[in-house]
């Protein structure tokens, strides 16, 4: 691409998987920042102090290297390297004024999507809630996904990232704005991941394995724009701002609840995702339906993921706040099937507990 | 979209069936053109003409209505409405300059793909040779799909333009350039065209049929930008710039002898795609791939293609200089799965003969 000087945007773990990637960079001759300060679910000061550092090396690119958290904010990065716009005047939809420079993504691990998707997250860590910026502004440039990558990943991190990719395609599938375009990616998404999940959990080597979940996670993140997801992610957003439970995690946990809760409004969606899954058909599309919630659940569960509210540090006292803090996410709730009041999120939550 | 100028594309049958639609929106106060000119596959004079008429008009939006024709034509007056640049040096990829306004396809067939596509297609008269526009800005800005708008296609256009959206999906899945963003829209594709086109050619008003014939054509028509097609479509532009064989008859009556000739370097795609033709999976890969390429002749012959050149007024003698101006179409013979000489173009041509 021409490019001459590239900040890369990273964790200090993958930035260390990716030592020789940036030797050979620098080999070839192009100046190379690595900021590896992403070592956590990123809030708007972590994403301050990047921008600065990158303000200040005055890149020609910017290179987002490992998972989702360093993907969103090199995206951000891009997007606001030159602007005078605040990140916190840019949350929501198509509020962001325009893009500084090119983004190259390289994902690190199979789920977040967010090497081709136009999301970035952030934790408002003042209202301890996470908040996106949807912008085709954020889409990179280049995405690059090689399966070798992802083999160090551990078991818990692949079972996590790799279900989050999964709800990705099922809140796309199964959405008040699902689009034939965007089907066919959520479907294939679906068959990919309960095909090759547990596999990759198991034996981290499996390339083949590794190499269907990172596509899977790919048409996931195919999904994430223009359709985009739903009740699961906005039912998980103030369980990683207040409690910090991982993404992924917070979906897993979550997604039987807000399916079973949804069935009435989609039945044949959720047949025909639960067909994807691997699901015999039923009797009736709703029987088929509720076949794939039990598996998805049981998929979890294969995987290690924690099953309920209690095992991931959050009390009963807690719910009633979680409900009120979801219903801020209208940006997702909009696009559930099924409508969710507060009631509706508390229940959800308490059945989840 | 808060336009006030329509400056309407269509051919003299689509302007007569959307005559209510337009009359609909006078009634909302729009100004609008119709201009009916594109009774044919366009050359390059008439579309100066229809440019000529649009800048008279001074429109604010380009509409498309009608077939693959009518659509090209709009998309190249809403790219070149405002410009310098002459159509004849947009010919090739990426070399149109910029997008004058917005275009809306409303698509009166299923086939062409043209309402999602970044391509049009002229005939230069001079040469005798169809040639394509490709480039971003000829990408619609909305695409209307209604199957309503179908029925009253008669039976030989229903099957030679669901035949050319079968041939865009099958020539993007065996590509040197396959994606897999695109795969997946051509293996869905293939599977809806290949159980639908029958019914929906022997009984018009087959709703559901003509549904899934114009969704596939869409599917069809999202695989023509990134990765477009190969030696099926250079082969049949000659006969379309020579022998004005229509685009659908011309791809149609060749598909089988290409593929026959790329099955060797492709054995998998090819019988990927004949599982989504529905057929049932033979011995080997080759043998399951060359089960496709019959079943392909038998749906041809069924839908009552012509199935020899000479049945469209070809010569023997003609052979050899088809294939030598085939070979000018290296914009899509770079992506075929197998080289094509001239040679093998002639032998290809023979076959078909």
């Amino acid at each position: 691409m021409g490019r001459r000087r590239i900040f890369v945007v990273a964790g200090p773990r993958s930035a260390a998987a990716g030592a020789g990637v940036f030797e050979a960079w620098r080999a070839a001759q192009l100046s190379v920042h690595v900021c590896d300060w992403v070592d956590r679910e990123p809030d708007i000061a972590l994403f301050a102090r990047v921008l600065a550092a990158a303000r200040e090396f005055r890149p020609d690119a910017v290179v987002g290297f490992g998972g989702g958290s360093p993907l969103d904010v090199a995206k951000l990065v891009g997007a606001l390297l030159h602007s005078a716009q605040r990140v916190e005047d840019a949350f929501g939809i198509g509020r962001l004024q325009g893009r500084g420079i090119d983004v190259v993504c390289i994902a690190t691990t199979a789920g977040t999507g967010s090497e081709v998707s136009p999301n970035a997250i952030l934790l408002d860590e003042r209202e301890k809630l996470k908040k996106g910026v949807v912008s085709p502004f954020l889409v990179p440039a280049v995405a690059i996904l090689d399966p070798q990558l992802t083999i160090a990943v551990p078991p818990s991190v692949t079972a996590a990232t790799g279900l989050d990719a999964l709800v990705h395609c099922m809140e796309a599938y199964a959405n008040k704005f699902a689009h034939p375009a965007v089907d066919v990616y959520a479907l294939e998404g679906i068959r990919r991941i309960a095909a090759n999940i547990e596999p990759a959990v198991k034996d981290g080597n499996d390339l083949a394995a590794r190499a269907n979940l990172m596509l899977g996670a790919l048409y996931g993140g195919l999904c994430l724009g223009p359709v985009n997801t739903a009740a699961v992610h906005a039912l998980s957003y103030p369980l990683g701002g207040e409690f910090h439970v991982a993404h992924g995690v917070a979906n897993s946990l979550l997604m039987p609840h807000v399916f079973q809760f949804n069935l009435p409004a989609a039945p044949q969606r959720y047949a025909e995702i639960a067909t994807a899954l691997g699901v015999t058909d039923a009797a009736s599309e709703l029987a088929t339906a509720e076949a794939g919630v039990r598996r998805l659940a049981e998929l979890s569960a294969a995987c290690g993921i924690p099953a309920r509210l209690r095992d991931v540090g959050v009390a009963e006292s807690d719910l009633p706040r979680l409900a009120r803090e979801a219903m801020k996410v209208t940006r997702l709730l909009k696009n559930n099937p099924r409508e969710v009041t507060v009631e509706a999120a508390e229940e959800i939550y308490r059945r989840a507990f």
